[in-house]
């Protein structure tokens, strides 16, 4: 996906904690960066994440994919560029590509698929219809 | 995959730091234990990721998938089901399925792919020859 | 504190996912391995940790103390050594030296403290009776 | 040490992969964050952290100490205060506050201490004057 199709990013600056011994970020670490650009995207509505929790609800992650493109190294500033590309009953899901801003180079890009769930029953529930119309007309 | 085309598995127990929440096991903790699992699988072979790292190779993740089917919990004894299952240049591709040992349920399924590099000038190499007999005969 | 005065232990080995840039295990994780040895403590008293959640109690840690002695490499086998050394109202305290097995260097020592909360309050509470016996028997 | 002897401070917001099933951010985490101010504070002299490995430096931490006084929670925004408090020698120390900004409660404090050494040999060397210097003025 071009980064042009992107209408939204967030930034993470990589930490020496998130680096291993091969001196690059390690591969669990943009499942992270993945999650602050989700918690990012959705605080620009009403009451964001934690906003959702207290109507009740609760979004599990259910799939998750990383293509590593490029190293990405210690102090390297990050750019997540991510867009919510479906929704579909309880289901949706966020594209992502993130982007190393010195170089402008792609270090990785892939996707997620979520649930959303009642959060005392953890039953799939149907995406609130606000947010679903806030995200629709965000990404138009 | 089914379980029985597995020949190896490594044991994890859900560590509560690993835990958010949610109350389960994060996310980005399934590609860790997939990591502990590819270590345990070449520690079979002489002298394991460590060898493969003394006679100059190093194993760069270039892709991850992870389908969550169940959540985890902390204390759950997990056991990481793994194959190699293709070997061709310098990639090479693992599968996986993680259990939990109490009830059999599957927790997350998913692949990863890596390129062999030499350690020193980063490049693609040819995965080393003795190694893909070693897993070649391991795996039928 | 002298290795034999601890009467418990358990082992970890250091994961790829827990060295950073420098080569080294980060001095983070030292101490999501006090936990794991706590969690392994309590798992021979009646139910563990989750046994005493579930009897209505949480410990929460107070404080924390690590001196890196030594770096700790991927791959390594540590043993973590501990002992409850002090139980006092609602507050109690863990004593730790982690070695590494292969040439019995103590790569770390030092202490935790917690304090026991009611898990739906979270106001301090006594320390279950019943638990400081087993343990100052356990320790004695 | 109260918050107006810090002349330097740095914001982190708390991750969702940062809390655990406690529903609070881990005690491991604070590490974490005390490392990331360390790296901002040391960005404002000649090429940061970054700059003292490419003059063939290395600062490994020997010693850490955190007391957890409020918990802190998911998408907090927590304000990380630390100075150099002593350099002498091959050591140097920091001490920490993390205050809550919503609140303004002091989630933890704490210090860690460091040694610099030689980059390839891993023995401990001076601390470079020029930072001393650089930090004694910053810091009075």
């Amino acid at each position: 996906m071009p980064l042009d199709e992107f209408r939204f990013s967030t930034d993470v600056r990589v930490r020496f904690a998130e680096t291993d011994a091969q001196g690059v970020a390690h591969n669990a670490e943009f499942l992270v960066w993945y999650e602050v650009g989700r918690i990012d995207y959705l605080a620009r509505f009403r009451g964001g994440y934690k906003g959702l929790q207290e109507e009740g609800y609760e979004a599990l992650t259910i799939e998750s994919h990383v293509r590593y493109l490029a190293p990405a190294y210690f102090d390297d500033v990050l750019r997540v560029h991510l867009r919510c590309s479906e929704i579909k009953g309880a289901r949706f899901r966020y594209d992502y590509a993130i982007e190393r801003l010195s170089d402008n180079v792609i270090v990785a890009d892939g996707w997620t698929k979520h649930a959303v769930v009642d959060r005392t029953t953890h039953r799939p529930t149907r995406f609130p219809a606000w947010l679903a119309e806030a995200i629709a007309s965000a990404e138009c």
